[in-house]
């Protein structure tokens, strides 16, 4: 682990649909991609169902071990939708209609079209920050370090532009990714050498398939350019001894 | 959620390569799919970072809540594989080389290539259950209820025929999705009433985008087809009412 990221964040994603195979998952991919570019170095995810008293029990204990929590899912107009309920008994105040998420779903749709399926997406914790969303209208919420966002990957993905005003991260995690056309095992004790000798640089190892030939990417990862330089160094020098040839991936 | 599943399962994604959002995590999709379909009901996810008392504290905390664990990630040759030293440590037993995994992996590989990285392989929980491993030898294993697969996606699929026959399931969870021209603030409130009139079923509502258009699938899942088939009934009773186009998806 990257042992000087002071700025810490965990993922919950909320849905059946994932717990049921039905959906592939990529919000824990793009959430995690856009916090680490942002210095939020990601603790941990869960993926939890639609279950308001798993919901609750699940944020009050990881908002208190994190500093962010971002949760992805259930803020629609279904019955399944229950994530606001969920937050709003977590924090322990009123589930109620949001004035200012009223008026933007108002002016956002034709008169007459603001029904009341639509207007349960107003239906917010007491005082919560707004999330816009600019592409579909309803907007998400914030309440202390709880982020709540929707379930579908391209809403959710038009709506981090608007949030990162509001995540103050570290110095950004940066990685460096070096790929061999060899096998795990071929490197597997040097690259440990590299490791043991570079503690505060986390070094990871994940072998490929590519174009029917297999590979493996090193991925070195730390907050200081100059430890990552310093890793790299070390790895070609064992890359080179073992005429290992690198490959662009 | 679906109160008469018996059975239930916790997948443990191990990795730091998820969390920082270099790898799309596609093994929970893989993994649930199957879990379902033997009637094993996946009742949540967790993505934790290559920390061993991370590792070890999930697993204790989650093999006494649910029948099964599946864990993916961090049983190759390199320095960051530490699943099968987190087992033994949770378990409380041995770490040792396994007799019939080095067996295996002697007459794997070609006559000298069995080196000291591969060996690191057939590092095992004392008397662990093998998973054979038919695409590239090194194989998985089994305490008690914890199985323990790779995290390479093509070889993680290709050792679960051979598991098949180790996991006890329920009836199978059924499910029959109906797809609509629509969107889901239309059906909202009748959907509400289909499920509050068939509390045991689980109704789900995903909108969609398919072809540039709007669309809500409707899934209803359950161990009773005939419960299914009451549930899709009364759907498409207000479906029809509200002229609402059915969509192939």
């Amino acid at each position: 682990m990257i042992k000087n990221t002071k700025v810490n964040a965990a993922i919950i994603i909320i849905g059946n649909e994932i717990l049921s195979g039905r959906t592939q998952d990529t919000n824990t991919s793009t959430l995690s991609t856009w916090l680490n570019s942002i210095g939020v170095n990601v603790g941990e995810v869960r993926i939890i169902p639609d279950v308001e008293n798993i919901i609750v029990d699940t944020l009050n204990l990881l908002r208190k071990k994190y500093n962010y929590i971002f949760t992805s899912g259930g803020i629609g107009p279904t019955h399944d939708d229950i994530t606001a309920k969920s937050v709003s008994t977590a924090f322990g105040i009123n589930y109620e209609i949001h004035k200012e998420a009223f008026k933007i779903l108002e002016a956002y749709y034709k008169p007459g079209e603001f029904n009341e399926g639509r207007q349960k997406m107003v239906w917010m914790p007491e005082n919560a920050n707004l999330i816009l969303n600019p592409t579909s209208g309803a907007p998400g919420f914030n309440v202390e370090n709880v982020y709540c966002l929707p379930g579908v990957p391209s809403i959710l993905k038009s709506m981090l532009g608007g949030l990162k005003n509001n995540i103050v991260g570290g110095e950004p995690i940066l990685s460096l990714t070096i790929s061999l056309r060899t096998v795990e095992s071929e490197i597997a004790s040097s690259l440990t050498n590299v490791q043991n000798d570079n503690q505060d640089v986390e070094i990871g190892s994940y072998p490929f398939f590519q174009a029917g030939k297999l590979g493996v990417s090193i991925v070195i990862r730390s907050q200081d350019q100059k430890k990552i330089d310093k890793s790299k160094k070390e790895i070609l020098n064992f890359v080179n001894k073992k005429k290992i040839t690198l490959v662009e991936r």
